[in-house]
């Protein structure tokens, strides 16, 4: 057993990250003066990230006014599934390569996005489990997508993002029976990096379980702190 | 719709790839010195690296001697699974939080291998679908391995890991029919992407398929163009 480690990458990534969270900050005043709530949703590929976005448009329709910042390697084809499922405005950024969001491109994101006309900020991270953890983007809520199929011993085997989180939702428990998913060793390794973040349990295929997380995004947006924001309706 | 990237992260990269290139080169003149097939084994998190491992162990022993150098944020318990599956050594990497496995971390690896008493090495990368396509090991493969569950649109999302990949591995075909996931169109953006590389459709959970795969990584084996190690034997 060996521990290995680049201490060149690490201090040419503190440098980084320090000018990345001075933008983070200037995107959450801006968020703020909008009276906008941001959540970042970080996930690895594949975990269901666009579908929950999907699901969740579906269940808050008409209540709340919510925009889509669409994190991807390449393509556009998630931003015009949240835009057919009634978003009320999606921006797609293609990363060229990059593992992860960072703060300046979520403020040339929002540049785009009017918003005077919005209440919530999804804002869809590139699929990983480990690079988006220590980059900013200005949000206010962090929530940890993790499919069932993935396996149980993902807290186990990817920390730091569980860690970090304020909510963890697990998806695709329509399929937990069929992949030896040990919920106790979950919820145990969770709880033993966060114990405070609420754990929801969903199906975005069958939409099982989606209504209690909108629920908590929606309490978030209603309980924050701007007062600016209060009457700004619909 | 817009398109935002940092110059400074791919400038920086260049330099720090290029030093990892020279010892992913150092990495291979070893390996081929010592006869043995060094494989790369990428994929997203919970699409079931280890387990295609256990299965391989599984399926070529008694024909082959394999090492297993594994891959980790943090934990060993990976390690801990090989050995336990018959991995002729194993040693844990521990990557301290960095996203992908990086040529002086093998390096470091195969010091504690006795590659005089291996023919293959299987590398677990670090779970992620983006970092580990630009990190070179000196390995003379890789191979990207996808669950089912994760979707039909991986290759799409995440084109470079398929583009350079030797082999694609779809793990989780027994789930295939429960999560929508469309063949065809898996099928043609792989082809899309890398034209020549074989497919293995498997389940690590029942065995289905991995046979085939084995073959494969066999025959990459034999055919190495080391006079030396031909006579190597078991």
């Amino acid at each position: 057993m060996m521990t290995a480690s680049s201490v060149k990458l690490v201090t040419i990534g503190e440098r980084l990250l320090a000018g990345n969270d001075e933008a983070a900050a200037r995107n959450r005043r801006r968020l703020d003066a909008a009276g906008v709530l941001a959540v970042n949703v970080m996930a690895a590929p594949g975990a269901g990230k666009t579908s929950l976005i999907v699901r969740t448009l579906e269940a808050l329709r008409g209540r709340v006014r919510i925009g889509v910042i669409e994190g991807d390697i390449a393509g556009s084809i998630d931003a015009e599934k949240v835009l057919a499922a009634g978003a009320g405005a999606a921006v797609q950024i293609n990363t060229g390569g990059n593992c992860h969001l960072e703060a300046n491109m979520v403020d040339q994101a929002l540049n785009d996005l009017d918003l005077a006309r919005l209440d919530i900020v999804l804002v869809e991270n590139v699929g990983n489990l480990v690079c988006p953890t220590h980059w900013a983007l200005g949000e206010h809520r962090k929530v940890t997508l993790v499919g069932a199929a993935e396996g149980h011993d993902k807290p186990f085997k990817y920390p730091e993002m569980f860690a970090v989180s304020d909510a963890i939702v697990l998806n695709k428990i329509d399929l937990i029976e069929l992949v030896d998913f040990d919920r106790a060793f979950f919820y145990e390794s969770v709880r033993a990096l966060n114990p405070r973040a609420p754990i929801f349990e969903v199906s975005c295929r069958t939409g099982a379980g989606v209504a209690a997380w909108a629920e908590w995004l929606l309490a978030g947006w209603s309980r924050r702190d701007h007062p600016q924001d209060l009457g700004k309706g619909g």
